[in-house]
């Protein structure tokens, strides 16, 4: 129990933690000072209300899935009041944000005009459409393509709005190279016209060959995206082997150096804006923490402090959930000497000191060790345990790895192979209980644990899998087609964990799971990008195209029920369920056109220009973002790997003697009196915590995103006693600004 | 004539020259220091021996062109005698090398070695074809493949060595990356296996579909590539929607995770690499100057230093067609308080001092201002010049511009639109008169001036091939469709001149110009990587396509002459063209591989390894680095479009009074006595120039290389003082070494 009277906290304190709070999440809402305001504005941030505000932005976004063309289809009726709701919630959410800002911020903030304009458009569609619906008259649902505005503009999507802000900053340069790209192309057709326009000359299906200006500069624009080579090029190379050197021009100057140009004016600005955003949090976070300062500082001698009990129960406002130990820490780093407060100097550090995830480790005994001691401890366990530590463990399990891998390559069909299934569920699930056996599970199946966790998943819901198929096949004879194929899959993923044994691997694989994170962000960005793009296909192209099955004796069946498509490329190709007739078959068919490849073969002239204007943003875009994210990501990691920067907290946790090594743990040795109660650390803390097994562990360096790796790189940068600019002039912080005090975040190798 | 007499230089004075002279070309040559080793260094690097082993190494590349299967068939007596010729030449040139360079360092280096083994295998195998193929037996000329390694190993090619250097270095990073990627491709192919092989589904073409677990990795490996996108997924697309996840997955993570991988470790070698690469260079060229320093060094007081009559006589040596004013300007520059003599500190910089293209500007009248005074400076005629530098004169030819390329658009059949051609032409050559009047002619045509070389090229190319195709046309009735074809290329590339009006394209464009000569780097390489592959291609599957001319009535003319591709995609997309009959065609298979599409639609076995192959080194590698290529140089030319720095002698220049703008060349209140003979400027040099006219100009910084921009940015980075390390360890210096005290070329923004 907490050693101080936790009192009904004032409302500057109440404050202070929203400051301190808001600076710990980078948030950036300008809230009213009020009390009231200040405790709406805590509600506002509620993690539940945030799970809300998601739930039902994806419930809107999904609703595509079941309005007409529908993949499930639902009445309209149910669609649209499904939409009123999630409507009402969207204006509750912007009228509860409303409350706790200042009312003149809150109308200049772009966001929540687009929120308001965009909830006013789709009632006003909704109810025209109902009505005119009752009449029977048949309207377009044009509001749908304004529902990502959600998506983008509530302030939880931080990072979405991020990359959008990101690219409206890359377009003015984007623009430059793509006129001047465009230019190239018409001059290229332009040749193309003049060399083969007279020639009479006919492709591969028959049809004229460069004849028509526009024709030209439609094939050569998908010749940059090398879909269409080499058919393009194929008439005008039989008339004449020469030609071949105007189209390798064309693909040198348009695909290579252009797209190249292309990437690179995306990745620098990327870059820059990327390090300016972060400038920009960090300067923020800088002037949030001040602000807290502020506002609980006492006079102690000749400098403001903060008392260590205000201090307290600030943390413990921000941060209910940390352990009083993990408290004590902290204290022990923001009051150093241990004089009873805090100075400005340490308090500006409380919010990166939260955001570092401290383990707090309790060493202590393997369950069993208290429960049997003498089993436990008697030599053949010993031993057992032993073995399990050694590393020829871990080979013998590769080579286990590797076996199974052939006999998942063999024939399925020999009933000894399947038995050899069953051999190797019982080799992976002995594996996991002799190393929760042996480790301490509560260690072993830490939140740090990725493989740990990854491997019993697997394994377990293979088993699972596999005697639900077995109980089924013996008693139903039935053979569930779905958990066949989720056994499969769940068998050949089991393979994956022969990665982490190689040490090289190792680094890649971090790499990638680091990205994950803010991949999530571009999983927005394109959700967004396919639902606009979705909705308007839906409009445009719907029941062009009709699938039917294998054998179906509907007419035109082979032409796609389109006459217009006989002996096209698309019906030879067999591409009738490529098409825009539900939600889901547009997201693929989007897919398909984001991979760039066949997505010439359309016949139809509206649909030319919406493929490129789909090729423009997702391609040229989006695409070459995520890729300069991923440059980055990997520049940083790599960077990160050879000369790891140690914080304060890390060096104090050392100092005090609290830290730990992964390995260390492994060792027996620390596993003396180990276990304890939690406990109230008063005063020397730390020492104390020690001799009790209380042991802090930075949570392991492999599992950090990018945005704060580069974001602790840039605030290593800025002088503790420099308090940043104010408010408004970090809001117009601009990339050129940056310059003269920007990190250089490459380590110049 | 030169103030003081010519003697015949010593020793010394040419072996400073030759360290002096490789310092300024970069070159790395441990030569003898023997007169006579001397002296034939310096024939070793004259001009014509260099650019006649250019010769001879690309004559022996283009044997191929002339061997069968030949596009032009010779003999083979005539194309072996060609053979052993160059193989002589080459011999020549090594032995010259091996007399110049120390015993024991010549037989170190490998690219000599590589040298002598290639010649002999090519002997060797010259000799046991033409044996063989006198007593009748055909057999393979194996050794053609090793021809490429003259262009590699010469010692001119220094920049393919590096690019190769930069390869091999980052080979084991990405062959971590490569492995891990085919992990995931297998598991991937296996679950594929898994999922689709029991299901007897069938690809359009009818044939089963996913089967062989080869076969699926062979589809999978071609997907990432996106050449059969949606094809392979259609199958099982259609037999179940939901297996499209499937494909979604492979996609992101190969195609886009792994791809994007390949790059960012490319790319990260590459910058490492090149820097490392840059400042041995830097280091090198510091060396060399201080080893020639110490040769010609005298004392004078206190410290050495080197006289003046004896630095001028090195600087003839070794720059003997530079003017003597240019020569005056870099004494002055070197000797600031024109004491006789230049101290060490400046003598380094000599070579980089000869580097900086300095143009020696003579401002002088117009010559039709010298031969026809009054009509020049008549009113009419200075109105007209006035018109001509006017801003509207180039809106007018703006406006001109774009009209004619309305007008090529147009049809050509209409006579009017041909005799509009005519009206466009003689405007154009208005104009090139116009400026010529108005601006003095050799300024006008100076070396920088890029577009108006470009410009009056076009324009005279366009003139005479219009006038020699009315003259045919006209006198025999003969269309010649060459030079038609080259008119037209003509017409529609005179319309670029209108990016460069445009301020914001022209930084686009100078990078685009300033990439050229590296490109040809990679155009090096590439060429090495395709002369090898189209070489063993041609022994593999030469005949195995025929090319017959539409209408032909030879047997299987369809089938591309192979009965076993009837009915296959490849003669259904007519792609009979495409195949290895000859040198030039293999170029263009390769070439098409390159661009990654359709690829996969070929029938046979082995060639599905090759051309794995050729997309791991040409795709995975080649074209990768070519891109880092291109964003680091965008990167360089953008962090310098910012801060441009300036160098010693630019400031000298305009301290001297001698610097000139280009703009203020423009005004004719300079134009006063400005004409001079060359004249020998002693003692007070520049200051006297001036008064005589004589102006000097660094040439434009639009037409730097990415290459001399790094390597200023590094040798800045050096203090003056340093000396350097020793040879040795400059040759061993490794990226890692380069940390502490490399420089961070980003301007960190």
């Amino acid at each position: 129990m907490p050693p101080f009277p936790s009192p009904e906290p004032g409302t500057d304190l109440l404050l202070a933690a929203a400051f301190v709070s808001d600076a710990q999440y980078n948030r950036n809402i300008p809230f009213k000072t009020s009390p009231e305001a200040v405790r709406l504005y805590r509600l506002y941030n509620h993690w539940v209300m945030r799970r809300a505000t998601y739930f039902f932005i994806f419930l809107n976004l999904s609703l595509a899935l079941f309005e007409e063309p529908a993949v499930y289809p639902l009445p309209f009726l149910a669609t649209s009041v499904l939409e009123v709701l999630c409507l009402l919630v969207f204006l509750g959410r912007l009228i509860h944000f409303a409350k706790v800002t200042l009312h003149n911020v809150f109308w200049k903030d772009t966001k929540n005009i687009c929120i308001v304009v965009a909830i006013l458009l789709s009632l006003t569609d909704l109810a025209v459409y109902g009505v005119l619906r009752l009449y029977g008259v048949r309207s377009i649902r044009w509001s749908r393509i304004v529902r990502p505005v959600f998506l983008i503009n509530f302030a939880e999507s931080r990072q979405i709005r991020r990359a959008f802000r990101s690219i409206r900053n890359t377009l003015p340069e984007i623009t430059y190279v793509f006129l001047l790209f465009m230019f190239s192309l018409l001059m290229f057709s332009l040749m193309a016209l003049k060399l083969f326009g007279e020639r009479n000359l006919q492709t591969a299906e028959g049809l004229p060959y460069f004849r028509n200006y526009l024709e030209i500069v439609f094939d050569l624009y998908v010749l940059v995206t090398t879909a269409n080579s080499p058919d393009v090029m194929m008439p005008a190379f039989d008339f004449s082997s020469w030609y071949a050197l105007f189209f390798i021009a064309f693909v040198i100057v348009n695909t290579y150096i252009f797209m190249s140009l292309f990437l690179a004016v995306v990745y620098n600005n990327y870059k820059k804006h990327l390090k300016n955003e972060i400038r920009k949090l960090a300067y923020m976070k800088r002037r949030k923490m001040v602000e807290a300062f502020n506002l609980l500082k006492e006079q102690e001698g000749e400098q403001f402090v903060v008392k260590e009990a205000q201090w307290k129960q600030l943390v413990k406002l921000v941060a209910p959930d940390t352990s009083s130990s993990h408290r004590e820490l902290l204290l022990r780093i923001s009051d150093d000497e241990q004089k009873g407060f805090v100075d400005k100097k340490s308090f500006v550090q409380l919010a990166d000191l939260l955001n570092i995830q401290v383990v707090t480790l309790r060493i202590r005994r393997h369950p069993l060790a208290r429960w049997a001691p003498a089993l436990y401890g008697s030599a053949p366990s010993r031993l057992l345990r032993g073995a399990v530590r050694h590393r020829a463990f871990v080979w013998t399990y590769d080579a286990i790895i590797l076996i199974n891998a052939i006999f998942i390559a063999l024939d399925e069909e020999s009933p000894y192979i399947s038995y050899a299934e069953w051999v190797f569920l019982a080799l992976y699930i002995i594996e996991i209980l002799l190393k929760v056996y042996t480790y301490e599970p509560r260690e072993f199946f830490g939140k740090t644990q990725f493989w740990n966790w990854f491997d019993t998943l697997i394994i377990f819901a293979a088993l699972t899998a596999t005697i639900l198929n077995a109980t089924l096949q013996s008693t139903m004879k039935y053979n569930s087609q779905q958990i066949l194929d989720i056994v499969f899959i769940l068998r050949v993923l089991r393979l994956i964990r022969i990665v982490d044994s190689i040490q090289r691997f190792q680094v890649i694989m971090n790499t990638l799971i680091n990205i994950v994170p803010t991949m999530l962000t571009f999983g927005g960005l394109t959700l967004v990008v396919y639902c606009v793009f979705a909705i308007i296909g839906m409009e445009l192209f719907h029941g062009k195209i009709q699938y039917f099955p294998a054998n179906s004796n509907a007419p035109h069946a082979l032409e796609c029920g389109n006459p217009a498509l006989k002996d096209s490329l698309f019906a030879r190709g067999r591409y009738c369920k490529n098409n825009f007739n539900d939600f889901a078959s547009s997201f693929i068919v989007l897919m398909e056109l984001t991979v760039v490849n066949q997505w010439h073969d359309i016949p139809c002239g509206p649909a030319k220009l919406y493929f490129i204007a789909f090729h423009i943003v997702m391609v040229i875009i989006i695409v070459n973002i995520f890729v300069s994210f991923i440059l980055e990501a990997f520049f940083v990691e790599y960077s990160l790997e050879k000369s790891e920067v140690e914080t304060a907290i890390e060096q104090k946790i050392q100092e005090l003697g609290m830290g730990v090594q992964e390995d260390e743990l492994q060792q027996e040795q620390l596993l003396d009196n180990m276990e304890s109660v939690e406990h109230e650390l008063e005063g020397e803390g730390g020492m104390k915590a020690q001799s009790k097994g209380l042991v802090f562990k930075i949570a392991s360096k492999r599992y950090r995103t990018v945005d704060a790796l580069l974001q602790r790189m840039f605030e290593a940068e800025i002088p503790l006693e420099d308090e940043g600019p104010s408010f408004e002039e970090i809001l117009n912080l601009s990339p050129s600004s940056a310059v003269p005090r920007s990190p250089s975040s490459e380590s110049a190798a």
